[in-house]
């Protein structure tokens, strides 16, 4: 059995995620069908993070097994021959027979890009979050500080969440600007589903005037996730990074 | 009559370019289409540059005239409002009663983009040519410059071109690399169908080693298109700016 490591790059536009759903395109059951049609074997692949339907990523790391060593170079080209073009294998690596993409994850980048301008470039589409609503960014850079160091995130998180402890510890948490494009990123040691988004669309309420940086202390305490904003569209949020 | 001067940007994908034809999705229909939603009117429109079927506009130029003047805003809101998202009205304004989009356009720019690294990051697919063949970045600018100053261009226009004279004058033609992102930037008076594709041919001809940089010249002073390179693909393009 020989371990890799994939790293992957895909716009989920046309896909229900990342995580494998009868009768739905996924970007996990596409990689489970490339990897049978290379090898002829039923291969699983686990990814770092499950990536919701609709959420982008530049890039997401996988570990597969396969029961016979494969050049590299070979299965590099053979899944991005087979592969739909919007789902690309960047790199392909051999990895410790205990690697493990979800779990030995240290760190992950998500990042969420909203679009001020009047008109959407058409270039954009599909690829940000189009707000026309003018954001005051530096509200929104006071709220987004206080998601830093750890907090029981439960107020963010999908209210069907079932998870042992849903405390999560975030690093960087910051709002960037630059003309009219508005950029969030978040770095932590994990994320509950819809926490990304539930978090952007309480950042955007801050932006708009409609609540106050102070908010967010105030939902991390509460543990409500009805008193968060509404959870972000999935076309703006990207998943950046993971860190081992 | 009141005359505007709109601003479009649109993604060349799913057209057949500038151009109305008959049962062809086109530019130009959907401009017309969506004015006639708007006012009751049959308007025409005319563009500083037809481009190809395939080819993007950053920044294409329009010209249009309507009956009973209409207030700037509501003509952008109302247009974008029905248009498809993949073309968009930037900008429109008054402009003066003689002013012509295609024959006042003293200088336009053309941008072609082409991404040499292994494999196409899906967020450019359809949106540049991917070529995994390295090229030789200086030998191709070397090339490129050829091109500037007045010359007769029958040489790279395509074969069925009928106008009275294939004589343009190049301001700026130059090769750019950064990476594996390798763009061509030319700057003329005017451009002969298929020009810019067909001189980008050329120089990928000489990216690759298959042609000697000098053979611009000699295509220059042939004036015979059968000597040129074969013409690049057309998603490759991107028409950038109209100077008036």
């Amino acid at each position: 059995m020989t371990k890799y490591k994939v790293v992957l790059q895909y716009v989920g536009t046309r896909y229900s995620g990342w995580q494998i759903q009868k009768n739905q395109h996924t970007i996990q059951g596409n990689l489970k069908s490339a990897l049978h049609q290379l090898t002829g074997e039923e291969i699983s692949v686990v990814g770092a993070g499950r990536t919701d339907s609709g959420v982008h990523a530049m890039e997401q790391v996988a570990h597969l097994r396969l029961s016979e060593e494969m050049a590299t170079e070979k299965l590099f080209r053979g899944l991005n021959g087979i592969l739909p073009w919007d789902i690309r294998v960047m790199s392909i690596d051999p990895a410790p027979q205990d690697f493990h993409a979800q779990k030995d994850a240290l760190k992950k980048r998500y990042e969420y890009r909203i679009y001020t301008g009047p008109v959407l470039p058409p270039f954009l589409h599909g690829h940000v979050h189009h707000m026309t609503r003018p954001l005051n960014a530096s509200d929104m850079q006071r709220a987004a500080e206080q998601l830093c160091r750890s907090h029981d995130f439960r107020g963010f998180a999908a209210a069907s969440t079932r998870v042992k402890s849903t405390v999560r510890t975030v690093f960087l948490s910051q709002i960037q600007e630059q003309e009219c494009h508005l950029t969030y990123q978040i770095e932590g040691d994990g994320f509950l589903h819809h926490m990304v988004r539930n978090i952007v669309g309480t950042l955007l309420e801050v932006g708009v005037g409609k609540r106050a940086p102070d908010d967010i202390c105030k939902i991390l305490d509460s543990k409500d996730r009805r008193l968060a904003g509404p959870t972000a569209p999935a076309h703006g949020l990207y998943l950046m990074h993971v860190w081992y």
